[in-house]
């Protein structure tokens, strides 16, 4: 005789990569969630026994892990994606990203291209994004819609623009922003200075202060390309990152966004203060920006998160795309074909991102206690078979239209790859819109 | 009053994007198909009173294009993708890659694999495959059998394998095979040495006799690793290149596999001697292989086409994503955001592939004439909207799984995402009895 334990959701699986403990596979295994939350990782036969769900899913195929962590986006810039391509940096930004974004940029084109973005993402197996982009709080309402989990940049930036008109007005918009939002489960908050060259040293002075009385992460732009260092050396006699350290923000809630020219002391120096790294790998080719050292940095022991950057520099936000992006590139890089293996790479998508975010008593693996925040990918495919490892076919030759199923805090957002809290159909039409007055 | 021309086939898409001319997008154009070539391209307005047509296609949203032309590969290992992952090069190939391949390489799995490799390349909008691999007449029943357009490598090692004892016994049995398979359409033929380090100076020699004979390119491993090229230089005390065409080979008729390491006067000698390169981005890169230069390339007017290379080393057969990994890493190597624009990515995976073959006056882009081997790729998808610009949608944005027709010779082998010659299902299974009989 025994008593079984009810709970809102039961998932079984073939594979769960839990990724904690590390390089771990478990084989017919399911995950027990209830109020949001992961009760109970065991094996099927046991589950069965021990637990009755009132939604049951049983994925014979497929592989669970948790959702991706998207650690750098400019999520509302999908509205501009593919408006500019194959132009070097400063023409892209001055003659046709920054002129568009002055002439359409507003609450409702952040809404709107947040909610693109999010689509998009949460089809492709994000589920918690780290934003920085004018108008955070419409990307708020986006995040509490769709049921994703965002994080919100109050961004600071030197000049004003349609949404603020200097640093101190920004930052207090940010901080109404978390006042107003603070309470949200699925929203959490940065201090996002853009860059080190569109920042004072004034203002970087009050957002250092701010940070440590709210104790949220700075993510900030830095060291993207070697125009930006020539740049400061010219104007502040050092370069970016010691800048940054003279002013005292080099601390673990220091989130540098590319990251491409850092050299062997400056990745040292970050490794040191339990700084983090957001790895855009896409986007730093796309613009021609570098290649940044990404074994090195793992071998200092940084903690190297990944990001897709916006849609306009990237042109996908498929974390798929960019974990593969993340191994191979690591490979060339390091001239070592076992640098970055597939568990590395899964990882860094998931679990460091939300470390980078300290939200890794949250998310980022599956470990009992955490929240639920999870995918599932169908590896019974042409392009997926034979299977001889699911972490390398994730890695390697999955692509992001194998998710078939997405939950975040325990809710089914992607239900066999149809996204329940969206309109496909209104998205799409919209986005045509957009389009439409972009042109004009 | 006026007549209509019955055809085959008609299509009507939004876009087209024929590659010839260069840089071109036509709106609202068809294509007239007959006899399996291409008998009209015109606005959709007039092709619907010129002709009418047995299959009539109405594409609103999508683009047609050229079929891709996968210009390296070893299809028979999509049996091992995935085998052995983030291994140095020689651990890889010596520790598992050819002992797996002894045990198992027989006709049947040389067959199972290019099955299942033309399932998958065929979904995703490749419709040639240039191959190299021991029993190359399987891979030729399962190009007749699909309906996909291959090109057959006449393989020569120089050390005995299950499927020849001596490069006599290699050559011998292509020649075999091309005089079997001459008259079919689908097929052609290359004499396909695997590489400098495994093939003799006597062996180069006849192959070389061969070629100029029957008039086939010559697919080989080039200059791949700089372990290859210190070797050469122990062992010939000359590049691999410099030995190559001290025997001759350097002509219009050699395709160059990966040249990763060439320097400026090799660049140059390859462009004067017309010959080709078969770059093969992520393989590159998944070895540590090297980055390839290939802007430098281009601007020295070398013709440069795509391929994946084998599964195993891949792990994918997306010529999707080779585009962009290709268009991505070339801006990063020449450090510039510029180089290799959208469409010149679109024409190296096309026209400049089946240019390489000495197929170019048959396929590679839409112009009247030519077979009627092209593909339809689904934009109006949350991942490639908004869409200023296809070209740059179709290499940025796009993933293979958008493709949703394709035709070759005028022949309809994907329609609507599905396969029409080949049965899903039971590629499944058998990809998963080869899984097992490799583990066990």
């Amino acid at each position: 005789m025994h008593t079984s334990t009810a709970i809102d959701t039961l998932i079984s699986a073939r594979w769960i990569i839990p990724i904690e403990p590390a390089n771990t596979v478990l084989h017919d295994h399911s995950i027990a969630i209830d109020g949001g939350r992961i009760v109970a990782i065991l094996p099927t036969t046991e589950a069965r026994q021990q637990f009755v769900a009132d939604h049951y899913h049983q994925l014979t195929d497929h592989v669970l892990m948790p959702g991706l962590v998207n650690l750098h986006n400019h999520a509302a810039m999908t509205l501009l994606r593919g408006y500019a391509d194959d132009l070097a940096l400063m023409t892209w930004l001055k003659g046709h990203i920054w002129p568009a974004e002055s002439r359409h940029v507003s609450s409702e084109f952040v809404r709107d291209g947040a909610r693109l973005a999010c689509a998009e993402m949460l089809k492709g197996g994000t589920t918690c994004f780290n934003d920085m982009y004018f108008f955070p709080e419409a990307v708020a309402e986006v995040v509490v819609e769709t049921g994703i989990r965002g994080v919100m940049g109050m961004v600071v930036i030197e000049f004003p623009t349609a949404y603020a008109s200097d640093p101190d007005d920004y930052l207090s918009k940010g901080c109404a922003m978390r006042d107003r939002w603070q309470q949200e489960p699925l929203l959490s908050f940065t201090l996002a200075p853009h860059a080190p060259y569109t920042i004072s040293n004034m203002t970087f002075e009050k957002i250092n202060v701010l940070a440590n009385q709210l104790d949220v992460p700075i993510h900030i732009h830095l060291h993207e390309t070697a125009d930006e260092i020539t740049q400061s050396l010219a104007q502040y006699q050092q370069r970016p990152l010691a800048r940054l350290h003279e002013l005292g923000l080099l601390s673990p809630n220091l989130i540098a966004v590319h990251a491409v020219h850092f050299n062997a002391d400056e990745i040292a120096l970050l490794a040191k203060h339990g700084s983090h790294i957001a790895h855009c790998p896409a986007s730093n080719l796309k613009l021609a920006s570098g290649f940044a050292p990404i074994a090195q940095m793992l071998d200092n022991g940084l903690n190297v998160g990944i990001g897709t950057d916006g849609a306009a520099s990237n042109n996908k936000l498929d974390m798929f795309s960019e974990m593969r992006l993340t191994a191979l590139l690591a490979k060339g890089v390091a001239n070592d074909a076992a640098a970055l293996p597939a568990h590395t790479a899964l990882t860094m998508a998931t679990l460091n991102g939300a470390r980078a975010l300290s939200l890794d008593d949250k998310i980022g693996s599956l470990v009992t206690g955490k929240q639920a925040d999870l995918i599932a990918v169908d590896l019974a495919q042409i392009n997926t078979l034979p299977t001889f490892d699911p972490a390398s076919a994730l890695v390697y030759s999955a692509g992001r239209e194998q998710v078939s199923h997405v939950w975040v805090n325990g809710r089914l957002l992607v239900d066999n790859h149809q996204l329940t809290q969206l309109d496909e159909r209104a998205l799409k039409m919209n986005a045509k819109i957009w389009q439409n007055r972009i042109t004009a």
